[in-house]
């Protein structure tokens, strides 16, 4: 069985597309944004990537449904003012050895040269490990040319300063080994949950990048949902906390 | 050295077996039906199965005789009202590393290509990490036929509830990607000790869904066997509780 | 670099030898009596063997010369009152992963074909936790035949009763699937130091197993060095004790 | 992917140069040892070596530009009194696994024969766990001419002690057995940080071992700055300590 496991479901034809690599990362910042540009954008799936290196299990889907682990390409045409061609990589998750992980990216990347993509975007999560009020957009980049690009858009450059982990990291790697430019985006995140915040934070900064128009509505839901659901939380922690003390003071700072 | 080994020791023909798979897993609740089903219905091996995956080791069987670590086919003809033909997948291992798991998967499957499978069954366990009073039956499958199926039963139908985890989740992912259907069953279980009550009541299910019929009387015992084994042990461990008390008092509640 | 790499250091002529694996394991009770074997009887090494498996370092010898990790192969003729032929299989390391503890065993036993190999011995050990008095030997075997060899030299017989891990599992398992019949012997070892006195026991099993002769003094010299160095190790330990209390008392019966 | 891709930028002519590894190991030594001769010498990067089995990331690095994880080969020609050309292995990481390893060293080594190297010298760090006053050098080699080689120039030889781990252990290992003599160089280091003292004491080892000349002020300063960071992050440790405690008295020997 061989690492990379590509299967063509549609024969598409681009010009010079825009490729965005959003597998699944830190705070899934990178994935909810992809996801969303999908489902908003109406981007058409033309191709479903397998790898025995991906963890071996399936998931339990709606209604009981088996889903593989998988990796996705979706395409969408003429976008935004600059009439843009865009191929997204997504997923549920992504392959689980070093070795993996450096196959995958190539594989995937010698693939896509039959379609002549223009530039590399990677989305990941930059982990704070705490709470984040609002988050900010980081980036880094192949080259100064987008680093200057990023720069323009309040996009902060990290320099000098640790590693870009996994499929982000070394779709710009190996890209730029192939003779492709590329930035990475990492929406700050504080890593402990899902985080459609961020998501949305770095869609915005997207969509000044690559200059099309998009409703974030529904990021917007999901993030006052998740936001919500962590309040409720930590309410019923504090709650537990209270009624396991005979008086209702909080025993956290006694005991 | 290939990844998986596959050694056919007869020469058999099935109309469109049925295909179980019951490898080792949490509590064991596959295993043990199927090993039961084996004995109880006269299954006969045809296949060996052998991977570098497994763990490196053997173990030492009755009378002081060694036993590979090894994975079997057996088959069954002509069962129960419907006639139905089945091959069994058992064993004392699954693979170890993520890339095994895959690849005997596939290659097994590839295998059981001439015997022209009609469906797949794997029979895993639901680890609940806390003791069972009377184990449930949970569900999943491949379509919403199955799953329909699976309802009539009262099986219950996990639904966007996390994973499946080796074999039992592989070879269902794997097959739909082959073209073939099929369906999981998990049996609830503490996940604690080899559960043959939680085996003993998927194998009923599975009676049903197949419409054949199998004496449980052996598996019964089993399970009584495990349970005053386990209730003497706690027994044993509350007598030597009260013994370290000079005065028989139980000291988990004072020390 | 393939698995297994087998240097053939000198073409010899061995009739029908018994092929005897010693590779370190628990308390290196097969590896030293082993190595006494080959120091005592002369054995002479014709095969060197690696593997990208062992672990990626050298050790530094006797005056700071590196050692490679290295499975080495020797042989003796005409052994003892049966005139026996032997191959020995002893090094420094086994390989780390589970794919190579196999493909080495395969390699090495598919080496060994040339020289048509009449049976295998393989020398462990079984590791109690606790100090051990004086070592008993247990066995286990491919065959009913090799188990009552055992047996008759009051060698235990273990049964049902857990796994034999590595090197000494799987070349009986292996050899077992290529027709090759072969016993276990595991020395009692507490598991936590090199242990000379059961591999001396060991040996004494093996010299009327196979029945030769050999002097084991020097294991015996060994064995009891490393008893007095235990000795001095358990008396400094309770020396330091006394000392950090300021009247002499021991206080691990106190705080 | 192959284990091992080297990419050659430059057709080089060098007579039997040797060949110094100095990968990144315990505390740096040898990579920051190795990255000074680089700069100070002009050395000349003629190869750059990837591998699948590096970690699965990139570095951020000055202003944001990646960095992909790499080894890297450079040349320095007509080196100090004796005419020396040297081929220098260094780079910002290692291979992970032990397969990896072995079979980066052997690639590596490969490539290398048509320069036809005279002799390895490996550059690695010991760590002792502790503060070191100041730093020793101590040494392993192939053969007893090397030794003595070493042992003119008061390095210390390790001698039946434990193992070197790493690049540093194989090349000097698969060396041997590729015909090629060689020794190691071990700076003493904490192991808890960077350690340009200790690179600082075996790059002037190895000026006196291959006659050549260096300026080691930049590497004096490296070590100056580590110095008073560490000292300014125990004295902040120290403050903080007693800052903690009401009236000033370090509460590290009461509680």
């Amino acid at each position: 069985m061989k690492y990379t496991e590509i299967n063509v479901l549609k024969d598409i034809e681009l010009i010079n597309p825009i490729f965005i690599e959003a597998l699944p990362g830190l705070g899934h910042v990178g994935k909810l944004a992809a996801d969303h540009m999908i489902d908003e954008l109406g981007a058409v799936k033309f191709a479903e990537i397998y790898s025995p290196s991906f963890p071996p299990q399936v998931f339990v889907g709606d209604e009981g449904i088996i889903e593989d682990m998988i990796n996705e390409l979706y395409y969408i045409k003429d976008l935004g003012e600059d009439n843009l061609d865009l191929i997204l990589l997504v997923g549920n998750t992504q392959g689980l050895s070093p070795e993996a992980q450096y196959s995958m990216c190539k594989d995937i990347l010698e693939f896509l040269e039959q379609y002549e993509i223009s530039s590399i975007y990677t989305l990941g999560g930059l982990a704070t490990g705490h709470p984040i009020e609002s988050p900010k957009i980081y980036g880094a980049a192949t080259c100064k040319e987008n680093i200057e690009k990023l720069e323009e858009l309040d996009i902060i450059i990290r320099s000098n300063d640790g590693g870009i982990v996994g499929a982000s990291g070394l779709f710009l790697g190996i890209g730029k080994r192939m003779g492709l430019e590329g930035s990475c985006l990492m929406g700050e995140t504080s890593g402990y949950f899902i985080d459609a915040e961020a998501a949305e934070t770095m869609l915005i900064k997207l969509t000044e990048l690559l200059k099309f128009e998009i409703n974030t509505e529904k990021l917007d839901e999901k993030a006052k949902e998740i936001r919500e659901m962590l309040e409720k939380a930590q309410k019923m922690e504090s709650e537990l906390m209270n009624r396991s003390s005979p008086d209702g003071d909080d025993l956290r700072y006694i005991g």
